[in-house]
C-alpha cells in the first residue's frame, strides 16, 4: 500500500492560477455531475476516467520519481486537460511537456508557468508567441529543442525580432537513426551546441534531450539494449559538451522518457558523470491513466526489467457504447468508432457488459469478445454464442493508447466506482 | 463549365436560423482572417479548406443530385462544421445526416430543420433529447433506423415515455451479410415493419436504408456486382413491405449511398417500382472536400463507371506543416502527425514544397515523396536525395478520407487561391 500524501499537501501557484483562469462552471457543468453512465443518463458513446484510479497513478507515478531521484515533467500533449494539468501539478510534477505551438497556447491559457517544449521550435507565430509571453511573465519559465546549426540560425533571428527580454534556455536533442528528430552522433552535437553559443545573445543551451521511445518499433522482442545504447549517447553528449564547456548553465537538465522505457532513463541517466551537478527530468505522460494495450504491457515489463511492482499504474480510462444491433449469429455492433477511440496501438478490448436497466457489470476480459472491424462511428464486434448481449445493452472499451483516445473527445467524465459522475474533465485539443 | 446558379439562390429558412444561432464573430475570427498560411501567420500545423473548391464541390454535387432526380440529404458527420451545414443546405440540401447523439445535440443548437439518423436510436438520453425536440419545435423532421424487433420495442417504450406528440418516423434497415447493422433477409425485414405496426402509436415506418459502403471492405477489385445486388435487396424489401401495406405513409423514401458508389445508388434504387410513390435520398458526405486518396480514387471509378466526368469534384481539403528536421539524408520530419491527419484510408501524400519566406509553391505530386512513418505529432518523409527541403520550409499534405482529418481540428480554416484566410469554420465533435 503506497502511503496517500497527495490531499495533505500544499496548494500551489498553478492551482490558484488555474483555478482563476477559466468560469469553474465549465469545468463541472452541475446538471451532469450525478449522472451515472450505467442508468443511461448520459448522451452515448462517452469516455470516462475512472477518478479513484486517476488519483492513485497521479500519486504514485509521482513518488517513483522523487524516490528515483528525478524530476517528473509528465508529456501533457496526452490529455491537453487544465483539470489535468492541475492535478498533475498539484502532485508534484516540476512542469509539464508539449509538443506543438497550439499546446503551448492553451497550456499558457491556464497558468502552466513552466514548459518543456520537446520539440524544434520553428513556426513564426509560435516564436512571436512564446516571446512575447517571456516577456510579459517573469515567472514564466520554457525551454525548447535544437537539432541542427540551420534551426538554430532560425530560432536565434526569430527571437532577435520578437525580443523576449531574455534568452530562450534550448537543449541539443539526441536522435535515434533512421527515427525522428535529433543529431546522429557527437561531432554534430557539438556543432549545433557552437551554433547556439555564436547565438549566446538570445538562446541559452542547458542540457541535452532525446526520445528513446521510437526505439520500440523497431522491437525484435528485446529493445533494451537499443534503449540503453541511445541513452548512453545522450549522456555523451552531454561529456562532450561539458568538456568544451558549452553549457550556459552551472547545472545541466538531462531529460528522456516517454511511458514504455522510463525505467531505463532512469537508471541509465542517473549514472551520467559530469563535472557540473546534473538534473535528470522524467516525461512520461501515459502514466495518468495508463491502458488496456500497448502501455499496459509496457508496465508490465518494467515491472519484470525492475523486479518490483512499482509504479503499481492502473489502466483509467474506458469508452461505453451501446448494443445498437445483434444482426447475425456472432456479431454484435456498438454505438463507438473510430472517431471514439485510437487504434494505432491496437483496438480497444471489450471490458464489461451491463444489461439494460440492471447496472450489473458482467467482465468479458475473457468472455471470447473481439473488435474485429471499425467503422467511423460503429465497432463490429465478434462474439461467441452466448454472448447474452441485447439491443440497448452497454459494454466497455478498453483503449490501447490514451494519447489518441483523449484527443477524440471535448469532455470525458470523471466517474466513481459506481460510474457515476463526479466531474466533467474538458479537452483543448 | 458548370452554370453557377447557387448564389442567385433566395436564402433559406436554414440561413437565417444558423446565422441567428451563434455569435457569428465566433464564426469568423476578424484578427486571422486577411493571415496568410504561406507567410507563416497562423500557428503550425493548420488545416486548410481551399473556398473555391468547395464551392464549386457544393455546387455540382447538388446539380448532380438534382439532374439524377433524387434528394441529397448529406452526411454532417464528415464536417460537425454549422458553417458547412448552412453552406450544405443553401445549396439546396434536403436535409442533413447524423449518425451519434451527440451530433444530432450539435446540429439541432445550430438550427437544422430536418435530420436524417443514419443509425439505430437506442440510448435513453438520446431518445428523450429527439423527442424533446419533436415536441417542441413543430418545424423539426427527424428520421432513424430499426432493424430489429427489439430495438423497434425499445424505441417505442422510450418514445411512450418521453411523449413528443408525434409519431417518430423510421426506416427499415436493409444490412450486408458480415457487415454491420441492418435486417439480412426479407421475412426479418417484414417482422420488424410488423413490429412498427405493432407500435404505431408511437412510431411510422416511411421507407427503406442502408449503406452500401461496406461493400468496399470486401473489395475483389469489382465490389460494383455486390453493391447492385446490396441496392436490388433494398428495393426488394420496399416491395415487401409496400405489397403488405405496411408504410404508414403515401410517399416511401428509399435511401443509401456513401461517397464510394453513388452512382450506383441512382441508378439501382430509382429503378425500384412500387404501388406508391418513392423518393430516392442521397447521403453522400465526402462530396465536400472529397480527398488525396480512398475518395479521389472512387471518383475516378465512377466517373469510368458512368463514362462522364459528372459530378467534378476537386480536392479541397490540405494540412500544412513545416520542416523541424532534415536529420539525416533521405528524411525529412514534419510537424504534423497522427493527431492532425487521418490514416484509417492511407497516409496523406506530399502536395507543395514552399521554401521559407518565399510563397513559392512547388508541386511534390511526383518528387518521390513518401510518408514512410507517423508519430502523434510528427510526420516522418522518406524523401530523394535532391529533396530541396530545410528547416522552416513549409510542406502541404493531402489527407485521404476527410472524416477523420476533420474531427483532428477544432478550427479549419477556408483560404483564397493564394492561401489568404476568409474565414474560419469550428468544427463540433
Amino acid at each position: 500500500m503506497e502511503h496517500e500524501a497527495r490531499n495533505s499537501r500544499k496548494l500551489g501557484y498553478w492551482e490558484t492560477t488555474l483555478a482563476g483562469s477559466a468560469d469553474p462552471a465549465a469545468y463541472v457543468p452541475a446538471s451532469l455531475v450525478g449522472s451515472n453512465v450505467l442508468r443511461e443518463d448520459l448522451p452515448l458513446p462517452v469516455c470516462v476516467l475512472r477518478a479513484a484510479a486517476l488519483e492513485r497513478n497521479l500519486d504514485r507515478f509521482q513518488r517513483f520519481s522523487e524516490e528515483a531521484g528525478v524530476l517528473l515533467c509528465p508529456h501533457a500533449k496526452t490529455s491537453m486537460s487544465p483539470a489535468l494539468f492541475g492535478r498533475q501539478l498539484t502532485a508534484g510534477a516540476w512542469g509539464l511537456t508539449f509538443a506543438t505551438g497550439p499546446q503551448v497556447r492553451v497550456a499558457r491559457e491556464h497558468g502552466v508557468p513552466r514548459i518543456f517544449y520537446a520539440n524544434q521550435l520553428t513556426g513564426a507565430a509560435d516564436i512571436r508567441y512564446v516571446c512575447d509571453e517571456l516577456r510579459r511573465d517573469p515567472g514564466f519559465e520554457f525551454y525548447c529543442l535544437v537539432d541542427s546549426a540551420a534551426g538554430v540560425r532560425l530560432l536565434a533571428d526569430r527571437v532577435a525580432t520578437a525580443r523576449p527580454g531574455r534568452r530562450v534556455n534550448v537543449l541539443v536533442e539526441g536522435g535515434l537513426a533512421g527515427g525522428r528528430c535529433g543529431v546522429r552522433d557527437l561531432p554534430a552535437a557539438v556543432l549545433v551546441a557552437e551554433a547556439v553559443r555564436a547565438a549566446g545573445a538570445h538562446l541559452a543551451l542547458v542540457g541535452v534531450e532525446g526520445f528513446e521511445g521510437l526505439a520500440r518499433s523497431r522491437d525484435d522482442g528485446r529493445p533494451e539494449q537499443m534503449v540503453r545504447e541511445f541513452l548512453g549517447f545522450l549522456a555523451e553528449i552531454a561529456r562532450a559538451l561539458d568538456e568544451r564547456d558549452l553549457f550556459d548553465t552551472n547545472e545541466v537538465l538531462l531529460t528522456a522518457g516517454g511511458s514504455v522505457f522510463f525505467d531505463l532513463v532512469v537508471s541509465e541517466l542517473t549514472a551520467a558523470r559530469l563535472s557540473r551537478p546534473a538534473r535528470v527530468v522524467l516525461r512520461s505522460g501515459c502514466y495518468l491513466t495508463e491502458d488496456w494495450g500497448a502501455y499496459g504491457r509496457a508496465l508490465a515489463d518494467v515491472h519484470a526489467r525492475t523486479g518490483s511492482a512499482k509504479p503499481a499504474l492502473e489502466p483509467a480510462i474506458e469508452v461505453w457504447a451501446q448494443v445498437l444491433s445483434v444482426p447475425e449469429p456472432g456479431l454484435v455492433i456498438l454505438s463507438a468508432g473510430r472517431r471514439d477511440f485510437g487504434q494505432d496501438s491496437g483496438n480497444p478490448v471489450a471490458l464489461e457488459h451491463v444489461r439494460r436497466g440492471s447496472a450489473q457489470r458482467r467482465p468479458l476480459h475473457n468472455a471470447g469478445w473481439r473488435m474485429a472491424a471499425v467503422s467511423d462511428q460503429h465497432a463490429h464486434m465478434a462474439v461467441p454464442p452466448d454472448h447474452g448481449a441485447e439491443v440497448g445493452d452497454l459494454v466497455a472499451l478498453g483503449p490501447s493508447h490514451p494519447c489518441t483516445t483523449f484527443d477524440k473527445w471535448r469532455t470525458l467524465y470523471l466517474v466513481d466506482d459506481d460510474y457515476t459522475v463526479t466531474e466533467a474533465v474538458r479537452t483543448f485539443f
